[in-house]
């Protein structure tokens, strides 16, 4: 055990073993407590080509490991958690959208929760704005999937729209799934929330949401890629610019720490569990080959890195935080 | 090569092989460039027990890897970095100095550049100010070593104390070495800037500086711990506070990617390679079998994390970020 007599007793060369209890322990806390703390805002700002992308954090939400993945000993979760130090009970798992200032564009990518979070989310507004950006000037937001997480802050709890101004783009195949109301009586009672979510944020607007197919080019510069699985119509993004290339892949896999590291692991959020899988490994296999950066809407803020493979699986290595944008 | 014809071409399924090229591009630019494309600022808190700590990033200086690494072959620090999907030609290497929040004090550890710095770096006042602090409030400012990169701030080019209501405190071995007259006139001619800078920073102030020895609580809560190699006085620190601690390493390692990953290899600023190199591995080890979270000045923003053993070498993980100080 550390003691300070021991790092004392020491002398003029390293304590040898000073038992050093982990400092790190990112508790849950409610927003309004840590705002009042003062960490800096959750948006980091980089390029790509003549593409600025910036990376607008809304929180995180604790998830107990036990029961998070379906075909895993919880053992070798905490492990993988364990690993990664990170806490072994409950994992945070971040929420990070993109905003892509794009040919005079402004587009974001999925929403976040808005007011429909946990509380330790919450906080995307306020980076959003500390960004310097204006939601009534949002010319697009392009969505991934239909999960809480991504769409439900297209509208607030009292019926608003956040983004009065912008074209809402959605995958055509996760349109055709949410939106039918058979699929809807068919599933289980714990999907129909997920559904009625589906239905408040997209009814009132039903009529002006453009929908897109994959391997489209749905705007100069971004591209859509079919990325099944974790959704039945989950789709990816390409950003193109100046020869440069982004790929947004949303959640093909949840958090890195243990859906990169592991790539077999299903999480309970992957709706066709083997297909998710299939595409997780080719996409990161791809983003591995070709050195690609990549962005995971669950990676840990900034949210942005590459892929390299690391024994059976893969590691995700952040980008290292720069002021030049 | 990626196309957006081979992506759409691709189909339902995720393009098989897209030559997607590397987004991320590091190079260097000036801070008033930068500074006006608005990156977030660089600071990050975090709480180790009852005290609050600030990383606060100043900015970076890209360092041609050619000729930085004593005793490796370029080629292999080359691949290093590439491994690390850095910059394989110029590293860019961060300062990051660390604000302890401790029994009502507020102390510096470590000052930056000041204005003493490359143009790539000059970001650390205004980045202070934007996590709150006042630098007529600092109340300490606790030296590690005398390079200029970590000594500088404490006075301007004019003249001026940044931190003039503080105590300054530095180690005594380095002040017996670096402010000897005799070691100055015995140095090489490309090492005499720095005693230079030594007595300009120091030479006001020289009968109020506190010089401390290693293995001593220099004040509650923090423990001073020989770290020597790199300079002959090189110190760590050990911050305690509610059972928890955090190992602030200093210069043991410069750039993570290159000296956690590859501990043997001494950069040309270690002074005294054998003794660094020992130093080096002896705490790396330490920090991995005690789980320690640690600080380099060093490493990618906000420059915490943990070590693990892998190979031969480490590797430095960087804390999740979180809003929740």
């Amino acid at each position: 055990m550390f003691t300070r007599r021991t790092m004392i007793a020491a002398g003029p060369a390293v304590a040898a073993s000073a038992g050093l209890a982990q400092a790190q322990s990112p508790t849950p806390a409610p927003a309004a407590a840590t705002a009042a703390a003062g960490q800096a805002p959750g948006f980091y700002r980089y390029k790509v080509g003549d593409a600025e992308v910036t990376a607008v954090n809304e929180g995180f939400f604790s998830r107990p490991l036990d029961g998070f993945v379906r075909n895993a000993e919880l053992a070798d979760v905490k492990k993988a958690a364990t690993d990664a130090f990170l806490p072994d009970t409950a994992l945070p798992i971040p929420f990070t959208t993109s905003v892509v200032k794009l040919g005079g564009k402004t587009i974001l990518i999925d929403t976040g929760f808005g007011d429909n979070g946990p509380p330790t989310s919450g906080r995307w507004m306020a980076n959003f704005r500390a960004a310097g950006f204006d939601p009534a000037k949002v010319d697009a937001v392009v969505i991934s999937h239909f999960h809480a997480d991504h769409i439900s802050g297209l509208r607030l709890k009292d019926g608003t729209a956040q983004f009065p101004n912008a074209e809402v783009m959605v995958p055509e195949a996760e349109w055709a799934f949410w939106m039918d109301d058979a699929k809807m009586a068919a599933a289980p009672d714990a999907a129909k929330p997920a559904f009625a979510n589906v239905r408040r944020v997209f009814g009132p607007i039903a009529k002006d949401v453009k929908r897109y197919d994959a391997g489209k080019e749905i705007m100069p510069g971004l591209t859509s890629v079919a990325a099944y699985g974790h959704t039945p119509g989950h789709t990816a993004h390409m950003l193109s610019s100046g020869g440069k290339n982004l790929m947004l892949v949303a959640d093909i896999a949840n958090h890195p720490a243990l859906f990169v590291r592991n790539p077999t692991w299903s999480a309970v959020f992957d709706q066709i569990p083997d297909m998710a899988r299939d595409t997780r490994i080719k996409m990161l296999d791809m983003a591995a080959s070709e050195r690609a950066q990549v962005v995971f809407y669950h990676a840990p803020f900034p949210a942005t890195g590459h892929i390299a493979k690391e024994g059976a699986g893969f590691r995700f290595v952040p980008v290292q935080w720069t002021p030049a944008v």
